[in-house]
């Protein structure tokens, strides 16, 4: 099985030492996967992805990706909390599975437990988190939803970091009866055992701590595994017509 | 009042003629708005809006539309039932309310009566439509989507049209107590009262139909009269960082 | 654009000298409304709406205030927040459309933010707003309504006010991820600028704050302006029988 | 214990051939009640309720009802579907329990089966239903609402009735996955076990077919039977103030 | 009318030291209830119930009681909060209705105020109150459940549950809009009215305090006397098939 | 990774015919799983699951197996659409994951699609979906439930059910905006390729048919994969305390 994971932003040097320069065979490891890993970046679009802006100059250049790849792999996660272009990627992909890592996170934290406290970088990205769990209906089965201030390129203090969403889980478990904790940032892969053993060691419960990639990477697998297209009525191949697509350029945002 | 109209796609010349060459001034007379308009097209982007990826490809698009332009105008409507971009649009308009077509037609709706049928022209318009409606909470009031299998520029046979629309309003009326019609396409404007006509001879009942793009007009001189900015919370400006953003060019979609 | 605006109160010396015998002449200039409105009080009827058997002894009335004055004018605001007998009041209106106060800033509300806070005069109004909004559908994006413990009729110390609405939407914002206000009576009018400037300067953003009475006439304007009749389905007139009705008199309550 | 069911109609002799002058003692019987019960009809309303502008003609004669006979009795059924006033006059009733028969038939439905089927008689009146079962949160559990199309002072020609009512509910447990049966008005009462007789005949189930006015007056006897006050944060008595209240005239509706 | 009290447990020294002895004789009187009472215990399973195991364990011993004894009972109430399987018995009772305390007093609760509060034991009990009342529909219009941390078995200690559940539930009355309260443990029947008691001198207002096993009582009698069979179609009678079915044992749990 | 298959019936010569003898390793294969799979079938209980009864005298003896074979598994599908005893499998399973086929197929299809239709085999298990999926919030997204009317163990004529089930689905995509097929049975796995070849060849689309037992250990793998336990928040452990438990005995249903 071969998955392809979309990072979708573009690759700059800040980026690549944030996340360790994790290449295909490194996440496979990490993530324990049986499926053969590619990661795509951008052509085009925003450096990380903080807000609904950022998300719509990502949206066309994932299509993009998917487009040119779709063949030559078997499933596609768009490896970001907010699930940006998931919809048109869909359209676009010939029947081969798409999947965001923020729907993944939440659907996996379902079946793990009765109520979920999501944890994010940022109120902003946190607003749109509230827009993507309406659609999917999982309001009713959300505590508010946290965030540590911290915008996605400076998570890099990692004790304070896994300081500040313990404390923020620790009162959702205890205020708003959460039992299930989803990392709201796939920035924030990588803490979430440290979260966990915090929670463990103060509350005497095991309270899962969802990381949104690797439930990206898992759940993937699983649909691949059913074998099964996604469905073609909801995601019809979008019909020939004109459009005046964007070429790369480079401009402040 | 000023207001800016953008049409969310590229202006081409069997849009023009399918408009009717309508530009602001006629826009005016036409919806018969004490507000002065402006009507936009996109620099880039598909020449109809049928599918999500036709959304995604539009939406950077309006947005570059409403940074540009914000300044000389006091209201923003993004002129497509379904919505493109108007989240993102929202960040960068320093304020200045950004509505959709489609919600403003969704939300008069239910100002005028219980339970809203949509009708629109392709089934896979039907099922962003149930996208929007799940984000928007407003599934619960509404029947089916209809849809009349016309593709948005062969919208050209009027009588045909009408009768495709009427009988799928009548069945709604008749079989899911469908009370006021929503036509789920900018396409179909012109259309409304004549529909209305029809299904007030046939149910001896006034059905509102809503027509979007004037639904999307008169709520917005609404905000805008109302004297408020869109929250500030809710969508934020959007930070400074790199995106590399793209270009106009034109390659086939 | 003839429009009426109901004040669903009998006309006191005591209210005028609150109202500030704003007539329609002003109201008209306080709103900055093209439309040209007229003021209409109860013939019988409560002297201020905080409970439902306020609503329920002002309904009858202002159906025979729409019942007498419907065929002079385009549509009716009820201007206050629990929108006393609009349902009823929309069968009798022979298909001009009838418009709440409190559902047209609910709804306004909806398109200016992603999750509002209601604050209003009393917990017994506080509790007419919940059943309302369930009706609506809206209870999944409210917080908890919120109220400053003032009788209407004793709106009259502003700065007390001003800082009690101020200290509740402040908590709202902070503790309940609100990002639109919305004024819970129709007597709190005049305060929303002072409120959100309070708000913009104590969290950095802008908060709207509506005003159930401006955004009433808006949205009315809106309705009336898109020439459409309420649905005759859902607000058929009432058929024709023995109704004993009450003639006016003047008991204590 | 005492109860009081207030039919929300003036009483009149129509009323009364075709209530077949059921006084207390009767109802009573028909209902196997251990309560004793008493009738009150209202001293100025409708001679029947079929939309909202009846209810609203009914509510505060309703209140006055039970103003003034709260001390008496242990508890009050307002016999009506569409449940009039019942909000209103709970804040009247010095914590005595109010109860409409509408939302005691849902109640009790929902504790019988999964699904039900309102039949009613009007269109009109099944739009009112619908109001109603949104704000109790039951919108969910019911199919389409179904009518008869036979005015409330029609209902005279049992056969007819019970054959239509029949048709519909076999049509809505066939078509709609209904388990339960409501008759969606009084004035269908005593059409119950014919209706259930003709269903178990031809589905080969048990279909419990609910009459509101039992339901009310056994919901109530349970509740009063409890011992509990209703909630007098949820409906607080009416503050003193200034009201000037109708009296009883007779005009043409 | 005769109603079978099914306490879904065994019956032990402890039990029956800690319920007083409760009979069938004194139920009826402390319920001042006209129906004949009879109280059965279960032939094995758990010695209370905490958990989805205990409830689990208590199953299928509840439906072999309903079966032996449904043909000399008109009705059948589960005496616990959690409703241990009351759908399966259901489907066993030959159409008599069988109703579980947790969903009567729900049920009641809602026809007496607007939000609700349960306070029950144990945070695992709160847990599976959290999964009944997502099933019902019901957690739209609930605080936040409470738990007091005292196991089943141990709520001897009368004062110290009293303080627990009052300083609960005026929290949430006092943070939460709660209007109502319901213990959410038969366990703590005859606490009611002491809660209520303070609750009143605390807040001035009558907050009802709903006690599970008299909700249950009573709104069983109002169903028994509605005499309706539960739904046949919901409730259909199980198929006759192999099932190799426990006998009474003696295990360590 | 080792999975463990609960198949929660008894064990039949019948059921081993029908089920083709399928054990682990043919299962694997079939599956195309990389992880090691067992199969347990129940001690005592009933030999298929057509309604809450079966479910209720499976559910015990599911614990059973899970507590004596958890330390030797990674995670647990109890392998059945309605999910008998997950509630309480979960908290004898210390911690590892314990998911079932319903649930799981229902999550999948959520995944794939927009609006699901599940085809199952009785209108009595159709029953139980519905409770079940109003539990999970699901009940928004799904057309109406249908049934082929075959008994579980009489699905031997392939044909017969390809025909039927391909007609349900068909009406459901056709009428009711179906755009995902869920097999509402594990007895009817095998199926699900034959049937979506048919809707291929009907409507030209790609219509998903998800099969519960493959989504049930497809899902378990991807939990299991990401590492985590189940919450011990919300499936805390019993607590020790005297339970009479049943022993096998077999005597007929």
């Amino acid at each position: 099985m071969k998955l392809l994971v979309v990072r979708p932003v573009v690759q700059t040097e800040q980026l690549s030492k944030l996340a360790g320069e994790l290449g295909a065979k490194e996440l496979r490891e990490a993530y324990g996967c049986g499926a053969e890993l590619e990661v795509a970046y951008l052509p085009y679009g925003p450096s990380s992805l903080e807000c609904e802006y950022d998300e719509c100059a990502a949206a066309p250049a994932i299509c993009e990706v998917v487009k040119t790849r779709r063949s030559e792999t078997d499933g596609i996660l768009v490896d970001c909390f907010a699930d940006p272009g998931i919809d048109a990627a869909r359209e676009v992909a010939a029947g081969k599975p798409v999947l965001g890592a923020g729907e993944a996170a939440l659907t996996a934290a379902m079946l793990l437990g009765e109520r979920m406290c999501i944890v994010t970088v940022l109120d902003s990205v946190g607003r749109m988190i509230y827009r993507r769990a309406q659609r999917q209906g999982l309001r009713g089965r959300m505590t508010r939803i946290r965030s540590v201030n911290v915008p996605v390129l400076a998570t890099t203090d990692r004790e304070r970091l896994v300081d500040a969403i313990t404390r923020e889980g620790l009162d959702a478990v205890l205020t708003e009866d959460a039992d299930v904790l989803v990392l709201g940032c796939t920035g924030l892969r990588s803490l979430a055992d440290e979260v966990a053993g915090n929670l463990r060691s103060k509350t005497g419960f095991d309270i899962p701590v969802v990381d949104p990639s690797i439930a990206g990477i898992r759940m993937l697998e699983a649909l691949v595994g059913m074998g099964m297209p996604q469905s073609g009525r909801a995601y019809a191949a979008p019909p020939d017509k004109l459009r005046v697509l964007p070429v790369v350029g480079s401009m402040p945002g």
